[in-house]
């Protein structure tokens, strides 16, 4: 299994009257974690899209178990537990406070495409290589 | 079943540069669609939150099918399928293009709570009676 | 003087924990109101972009006189006082509330450029013709 | 004149189809400047809206002199140019790439409000006086 952490803190953008950070926001907490875990491999995911790969996302699930206020310091945890054979590549991802309770746990699915015509294509091999060795 | 339909258009700000809708944007459609769904039942989930009740979310899930694009005039079809009868509420939101190709499905849980204290609370009356003449 | 119109509806997401709009969304709110106001001339932003024209956004000034709330229903109001004769455009953006009090003044400055190399063009001569009737 | 600067990363989300961070994200990136830059001088902005003073944005402006890209380490610096003495304060806000050119140039006036009733107050005495030190 490969896996990472990052940190972000939240800002006030993302509180909404509720008080705490709006439900959409972890979206782009998660991507934070994926492409933090991608840099921490030794590649950009900046990168792989220059050189004509790109990764929407196909699938995401989110739960969310308690809330996140403002200016908390927040631990982005990613995981990928399968090594990625073909198209598409899953991640699980967990958002914890500062107390290490988790808040949101979130599983998400993207593909891998070529950026000229949308069609898929395998991962590239060189980030193959640099997960398959954790597993 | 209760249904309703709402429209959006893409707003600039709402693409990003794979020149299509961010995925972390979606779950603001959503809310547009729950909204709106409330609102032609004759209530404002405002109102509620005024009275004392706020509706988190506490799981979101979504298949993203095909890529939605800047200035395009979405359609939020939003269904509740099952009468809630306690603390709890399930949505089933599709959005649409202009070609009414489906472009992403989700199913979004969110909670009744009571505002002053986070404790779980049933669904206001008002609002059951307004969704049971649908079931 | 040119001038149009439109409405949009303050999502959740809009808000933040001071129980008001971001102020960083007016940014869109704006936006919103040029687009509508190049559609209302019976052009669309979406076209010039892809014939090849952007227009990157060069000056900002916001002044920011009322707070607007969750679920209001806000009017946009955008004029160009000056017809655009080489490569910008100037746009006065005002957002009132249901009540027509003025909640937000801005004023904008865009430049038009190539899509291809980020080089400065005159407007596009339709959408000039187009405003010329008004000036 | 008091001076802080922090750093943040380009989020993918905040890039928009011209390839470059929307203008509108901007503010966000001012308000990380200014809240961290609160944080340096030993206070935090949590702490100030948990006292019960609130800090909306009055004025905003901006100039955009270079895009922005995805992934990009930007630097934030945040000056305060004169003492505050009642309840306004204004940040002088630039934005740097990771080649020290400049991208933005803002300039941002904020109240200090009750929160209770929205009325002006002073700034609060140990802001000022941990201010002060650099005047």
């Amino acid at each position: 299994m490969y896996q990472s952490t990052t940190q972000i803190r939240v800002r006030y953008a993302e509180t909404d009257q509720m008080n705490v950070v709006y439900y959409g926001n972890y979206a782009q907490y998660f991507e934070i974690g994926r492409v933090e875990s991608i840099r921490a491999l030794g590649f950009t995911y900046k990168q792989m899209e220059d050189e004509g790969v790109i990764m929407p996302v196909v699938e995401l699930h989110t739960r969310f178990l308690r809330p996140a206020t403002y200016d908390e310091l927040l631990t982005i945890q990613t995981q990928v537990r399968a090594l990625p054979t073909s198209y598409h590549i899953e991640f699980f991802q967990d958002v914890f406070n500062e107390e290490n309770k988790i808040l949101a746990a979130g599983r998400v699915v993207l593909y891998f495409l070529q950026k000229q015509n949308w069609k898929r294509v395998n991962i590239p091999p060189d980030l193959q290589s640099a997960l398959a060795k954790y597993f």
